[in-house]
């Protein structure tokens, strides 16, 4: 028997579990379920006789070693501020660690010591970051053994309501943590490469400065720019690219609309509003428009955002119920991204019967024999349930296959790494194929950027 | 002979001794000017037989300590954040001291003992603050005393360029630190209430939400939402005014070109650029906007920000350079605002024989008698050259009025304070209208705002 912990039992955790637990008899594993909430973990356990759930304070030094001692291998699902405690744990007691969460500064520390035990801490290799990183480097690294130079590489990916759930004006409902989605953007210019110009996105443009993609039988996305692309030029050996591009995939026409509320100021979470529990939906946006003793909070704002009355523009600011004076914000003291997120949540929250949809979208422009092409890649998963949602599967399955196959010793090259070496993304790619993860490759003309402009 | 140490020898300190060195021969008054950098200390006292300049180290305890010790009053014209340290020392010394910056927390945690000792620590004496503070005090202290209440207090102003050296299409020059006017408004939502309503701005639409003020013989002005309005309430005790608003005077236009520059992201200072010593002016500009293979900066210029070529808006954008390849912006390591700055500094920097000017604008609303009235003031101050400007004038002339009349025990009362109170504020503006610091008073109909809409 092979020990297996899990430590975090969290949203991405059930499929994960699934997985781990289709293959604990042909594979002899054992799952300990640890999380600080025994009844999380419980029910996660709860139909498989492999899995055990216990209770574990992660804080709780001598109680986090002694199940790190039990384990031949650790997963660690706890939010990303924590991972670096289990890590050093695994690297004093010699134990191979897995996460889906970007490596800090701090793992990155561990390194050396890592290597010198011949110890693997595979970090990254959820979705995004994860999937990304696999899919695009098996691409780039065929590109680069055909003899090829890349150009481009532009990446996309988003986390939305499937099709058949998709019942409200915006096509988007919240498919992960609402806070995140609210405050996306914030927090600095996107900054970006096209044709080896450095470009700068301010908050204030983030969500008019889209680009479109049509994905085959999905029809239009629309993605705005991520805050640093330019990290991954080191990560993928990308140093002389001319664009580097990435961004978050949205259904076409929600930028737009969000861009409203940015506009607005609805999305500052930098300060706290005044007596906001009493407050109406009205009332609260209000506060963002000029006073007036005569004209209604509804022409304030579709003056000052020159909205005319048959855009669908508007259509989306009164499906969520934005000028309603009878319902309530509730909550004390809150932000008006805070408030935003409330008010939100009345409509995009998931239904029991919705189901999620991931879609990544990666563009990969190369010059070969003298001639430039590219390939454009696409993925899309749709969740089965409300448990076995498209984020679990594609958060949770390369991880468990990334612990499995460490486990076998089917991928060994030692130290704090991330899924970017053959070794490591060949056999999970292949393994996410078995399980319907499947990456569509199509042959594209090479957009043809001019040089001499800018 | 009384002798007045005059701490920080920088812009506005020239008006300021030119006052007091006035006042020398009648009033016994002996200067000595203390500057870390003797030669500007020198430069001042030098025409005037009572002045001396001396080199002063505001980190060298002993030195400060001892210049402290033979004053018999202490002006501090440093950066706000240094005057803590001469307070400090003005308490232990017992002297009296005279400031033009706004109160710190730390200032106000000396009142107490301030207070014991019978000791006048005199702030926010300046300009804005100081004018502000004493000519509205006088205004709302007579409605009240006359049995009004109020009900608007409305409170604008602005350091311009005189309409005589008004030379360019922003009708602005720099008359005070650039690198302030670069960054004004960022940091936070602006907040104010009109008609017993909060209302926010953010900084993506600050400079779109302006309100017209006409001065006589000056034509009109603009003015967009300083960031903290609410905290004059609890100051001037207008703790149930519905409407309190501070803002910042331009020219009209001003703020609609400028927000071009906010929605571009040219004023973020919160990153840096790659390669902006060798960066052309037209190399900047295009950082904000999309590649294109062939159309040119200026017509993706136009085309984001949707300006007409036959709009007033573009001429202030050509006349800045913003296209020119040939110009550099020649800073290392520099923030898109460091950079716009630069840019602007070719432009709106006084030339030798320019000429400043400050406008104020208060409107007072109240009601007596059952009645509704309102009263606007109006101040302007144009400067006679490039060291008498009328920032100088209008921030140093009220410093050297107090001290005076602290020096004198014409103004007594202790503590640590701003000039609100009217022993204070009626001597030293009488002083100040001799001077041609003059507020107009106008009666204007109220503003009939309805209470009944929002």
């Amino acid at each position: 028997m092979r020990n297996i912990l899990i430590i975090g039992a969290g949203k991405s955790t059930a499929q994960l579990i699934k997985y781990l637990a289709d293959k604990a008899s042909s594979e002899n594993l054992q799952l300990i379920i640890a999380d600080r909430d025994l009844a999380q973990a419980q029910a996660l356990a709860g139909n498989y006789d492999c899995a055990n759930a216990i209770t574990l304070d992660i804080y709780n030094v001598e109680d986090r070693k002694e199940q790190i001692t039990k384990a031949d291998i650790v997963i660690s699902m706890l939010p990303a501020r924590l991972h670096i405690d289990v890590a050093r744990d695994c690297l004093a007691l010699s134990k191979n660690l897995v996460t889906a969460s970007y490596i800090s500064d701090a793992m990155k520390e561990l390194d050396d010591e890592v290597k010198k035990k011949g110890l693997v801490f595979m970090n990254e290799v959820g979705l995004d970051p994860g999937i990304d990183h696999m899919s695009a480097m098996r691409v780039i690294d065929r590109v680069r053994d055909a003899g090829g130079k890349m150009l481009l590489f532009e990446s996309f990916c988003g986390g939305l309501v499937a099709p058949e759930s998709d019942t409200n004006l915006w096509n988007y409902k919240f498919t992960w943590n609402p806070r995140n989605v609210v405050l996306a953007g914030q927090g600095g210019a996107a900054e970006f490469i096209q044709e080896g110009t450095y470009k700068y996105i301010p908050y204030q443009r983030l969500f008019r400065r889209t680009e479109f993609l049509d994905v085959e039988g999905y029809g239009r996305f629309e993605a705005y720019a991520n805050r640093n692309s330019l990290k991954y030029r080191s990560i993928y050996g990308l140093e002389d690219i001319l664009t580097l591009y990435r961004g978050t995939m949205r259904r076409v026409g929600f930028s737009r609309a969000w861009n409203l509320f940015v506009q607005l100021g609805m999305t500052d979470d930098s300060y706290t509003l005044q007596n906001t529990e009493a407050m109406s939906y009205r009332e609260f946006t209000n506060l963002f428009l000029p006073y007036s003793p005569t004209d209604s909070v509804q022409l304030k704002l579709r003056h000052m955002l020159k909205i005319d009355q048959d855009d669908l523009l508007w259509d989306k600011l009164l499906e969520l119920d934005l000028f309603d004076d009878t319902k309530k914000i509730g909550l004390k003291n809150a932000t008006p991204a805070q408030c935003l997120q409330r008010i939100l949540e009345d409509q995009w929250t998931l239904a029991e019967t919705d189901k999620d949809m991931i879609v990544m979208y990666h563009k990969f422009g190369y010059e070969i024999n003298g001639k430039k092409k590219q390939i454009d890649a696409t993925m899309v998963s749709v969740g089965a349930n409300q448990t076995y949602t498209a984020m679990a599967k594609t958060v949770g399955l390369p991880v468990g296959i990334a612990a499995l196959k460490i486990l076998n010793k089917e991928i060994t090259t030692p130290g704090v790494q991330l899924p970017i070496r053959r070794e490591v993304y060949n056999p999970i790619l292949e393994e996410l194929e078995e399980n319907g993860i499947i990456f569509k490759e199509y042959e594209v003309p090479y957009l043809g950027y001019n040089p001499h402009h800018q």
